[in-house]
């Protein structure tokens, strides 16, 4: 039987050099229910948001980690955000990397699988990873992507967010802290073979 | 870009029948200490277990179920178990879809994707989907299998185990009656698109 595995090559963290970019990244929604509200009020002529997020992976002394931005105090996330409309969900890939990391999707990454996908069935909090019983119509969908890092990179980072390389075991069932998409990372990697290149 | 995820046909329930066979399926670990037990004699000899697990999927009402074993009172696994010396993985997941499920691996299911792997680090109850650091030997490999299934089939299933498909949202973060790995299923099974086909 075939190797059904995937493997990745991984490098380590000191490979990569992280400087901060003048400007800040705007949030439009800078609360939870401010974006609850503009979901609400685009579903009305856009129907379903589609999200992408990326996870872009690193290892620190032989450990896997995942590439987290946070902002002030404590709030993490992937980075990514919703497809515009008109916009291609490869566009909206490339736009985002380079928006959080300065990164050039055409030559320093590359998309290696769509690893989860999370649907929001009303305009709340809750996302789950299938379509709830009796929703018909999903408010938002968010896929998540397990993007190639080159071996060696510098990553721009807007100035209202700092990179954390966050190890797995850290994240893992952790949804107090990083939430259930995050959190569930660690087991949804797991498929993986990673190539520990040191 | 090319479209990066898999698409998996799933037909319904309905479609399968469930007999019972004449035998019980001997289980040599009755007790989960026992199972430590024996993890820990054999890994003298043999060094790290490798155990296959596999995942079938039905629907039933559009909803995705997972075909687990039920033994009363209430335990639940999936089919397979461990891989013995001098047999290679196929042959592991050919003799567990048999004795478990009556299911000719040739001509009624196929593997589809390895989806998670989990490690346990020590003779005891705790498994991750990584290796968790300062472990050099983890004791068991667990690494889990998605197979296909034919759109019909008759399954025979051992007098002592009852199938039950479970679906996805009662799996989901339901720790205390799945354990770990089946309660992470949603999320592994997320990247994948479901054909559903009634």
């Amino acid at each position: 039987m075939p190797s059904l595995e995937s493997t990745l090559n991984i490098y380590p963290l000191k490979n990569y050099s992280f400087i901060t970019k003048n400007d800040c990244m705007e949030n439009k929604d800078p609360s939870l229910p401010g974006y609850f509200n503009r979901l609400k009020r685009e579903f009305k002529y856009l129907g379903q948001r589609t999200t992408v997020k990326t996870v872009l992976l690193v290892h620190d002394n032989n450990m896997i980690n995942v590439l987290l931005l946070r902002m002030v105090p404590q709030f993490y996330l992937l980075p990514g955000g919703q497809i515009q409309p008109n916009e291609c969900e490869e566009d909206a890939l490339k736009r985002y990397l380079f928006d959080y990391f300065g990164l050039d999707i055409d030559t320093q990454t590359k998309p290696i699988d769509v690893i989860a996908h999370w649907w929001r069935p009303n305009f709340e909090q809750n996302q789950y990873p299938y379509i709830p019983a009796h929703i018909s119509q999903p408010k938002e969908l968010t896929r998540i992507y397990l993007m190639s890092l080159n071996e060696r990179a510098t990553l721009s980072v807007p100035k209202n967010y700092t990179v954390v390389a966050t190890p797995l075991f850290e994240l893992y069932n952790n949804v107090g802290i990083y939430g259930e998409i995050m959190a569930s990372l660690p087991q949804v990697l797991s498929r993986f073979n990673f190539n520990i290149i040191t």
